[in-house]
Parts: C-alpha cells; sequence; structure tokens
C-alpha cells in the first residue's frame, strides 16, 4: 500500500506523462500483475514446502525459492488500486474498506518471509522449518481475511 | 533450458519424493508459472519504457524494475517441459524442435537484462536508452521465432 501511494504521488506530480509511467494501463493489468506476482509466490512457497518434506531437503533449492519470494513479497501491493475490485479477482471488498489492516498483513507476510530468507541462507533445516512455518501463517492469515474462496 | 534440465536431472535422482519435490503438479501450472513471470517482466519493461520517454526519467523507478527484471529473466525457463504446449500458451512448437535456438535466445536474453541492469545502477539515461534497446530486440527475436501472434 506504501508503494501504490508514493506511485500515485508521482504520478499526480507529472501529469503529462501519466500514459507513459503508468504502471497499469487499465485495472485488469493490475489484477493480472498481482495474481502473476502471487503465482511465483505461491509456487516456491510450494517448493520449500516439498523440500521440507523430502528426506533429505535440498537446501540450495530452498535458498533460491526463499530468495525469489523475499524479492517478489513486496510487489503484488502496489497493483490494488481502488479501482480493481474485478470480477476475475479473488479480492475481497475488505481490502479496500480496511486499507490498514490489509497494510499490517502485508507488512506481517513481507516481515516473515524476509525471515524465512536469512533462516534459509543459515542452512538449519529445523530453523527453516519453524521460519516456513510462521511466513505460511501470515499467508493463510490474509488469504482468510482478504481472498474469496 | 538448462535449470530445467538440472531439475529433471535431480527429480530422476530422487523419485521416492518426486510428488513433494515437482516444481509443477500439472502442466497447466507450468503454463501458469511462466505466463506469469512474462507478465512481470513485460510490466517492468514497459515502466523503464515510459520512463525514458518522460521529460525527466525517474532513474530510481528505473534501477528497481531493472533489477526486477533481471532476476525474473531465469524463472520462466524451466516451465517450457515437453508437455507443456498446451492451448492456452503462446509456445510455438519450435520452442521444443529448436531446443538449441530456443535456449541461445533466453541467454541472449539474460545477458541483455543484465546489462541493461548494470547500466540501471550506472544511472547514464543515455546508457540507460541503448541498453533498454538492445534488450528489447532480444525480446522481440524470441517472439518473432517462438511465440504465436
Amino acid at each position: 500500500m506504501k508503494r501504490f501511494a508514493i506511485s500515485a504521488l508521482l504520478v499526480g506530480g507529472a501529469v503529462i506523462s501519466l500514459p507513459a509511467v503508468a504502471q497499469f494501463q487499465k485495472p485488469e493489468d493490475a489484477v493480472k500483475y498481482r495474481q502473476s506476482a502471487f503465482t511465483l509466490i505461491g509456487n516456491h512457497f510450494g517448493r520449500i514446502n516439498g523440500q521440507l518434506k523430502a528426506d533429505k531437503p535440498n537446501v540450495q533449492a530452498i535458498q533460491s525459492s526463499a530468495a525469489l519470494v523475499e524479492t517478489l513479497s513486496t510487489v503484488p501491493y502496489e497493483a490494488f488500486g481502488p479501482d480493481t475490485a474485478l470480477p476475475n479477482s479473488k479480492a475481497k471488498p475488505e481490502i479496500w474498506t480496511e486499507q490498514e489492516k490489509f497494510k499490517a498483513a502485508a507488512q506481517k507476510m513481507q516481515a516473515a518471509v524476509a525471515k524465512l530468507n536469512t533462516a534459509a541462507k543459515g542452512g538449519d533445516v529445523g530453523a527453516i522449518k519453524a521460519a516456513f512455518s510462521d511466513a505460511g501463517g501470515t499467508c493463510k492469515g490474509c488469504h482468510d481475511d482478504f481472498r474469496a474462496k
């Protein structure tokens, strides 16, 4: 939400070049963008889960996925503009009616996946499992509150 | 393609844990995954283009997008497995019949966006424009040969 606010501000300060610098040409593009980011995050979260359930987790694979998940964790949130509650989106209205709560949930996830990436770099599978469980909880919490079934 | 080959090899060496560590549950997931990566890459490529066309390019915004594009540039290619030529994909059959050529096109793009990221970090708009033009050429080249209209 913070990044979206900053973007809106910048755009507001340079109205002439709006069409050229707008992040999304139309609301559908914003939905596709945030869904794309979550698709990659979800896939790599699933890979980490798979490794942690394996007899011999591939720590290098976990590290690669955890780094990508952290990088992507801030990406989707600028794409929740007020005009993007479209039918092909599972976004609940609460995203816009409870913006502070949504923002807090996003930040909680971002902090948790940063810790997961740190744990992954450390290489201790037990620590990775604990951090992964915490991070997974933040996914679920936000999905429960802000994503339609 | 290299990453896909390595993944297949690893999976082949650990057949017991295959369901847990497979990157994609089904071919549709691989298509969605690579399309998601290209959606983010395309969006941020468009943002850089928009900035470079603006009267006063926001170099920080360009840097942020160029870094993300470089990070994502290797992501899609493991998702072009041989069973993923699905109707909802624009992937041409040549991806699989001319694998070496496709691999070379991917590597050319990856090298070009790495140079773009380096130029972006340098902050010289002229150098960024030149690197952006080269990178854009590698997108177009691969789309012309391997992506249906």
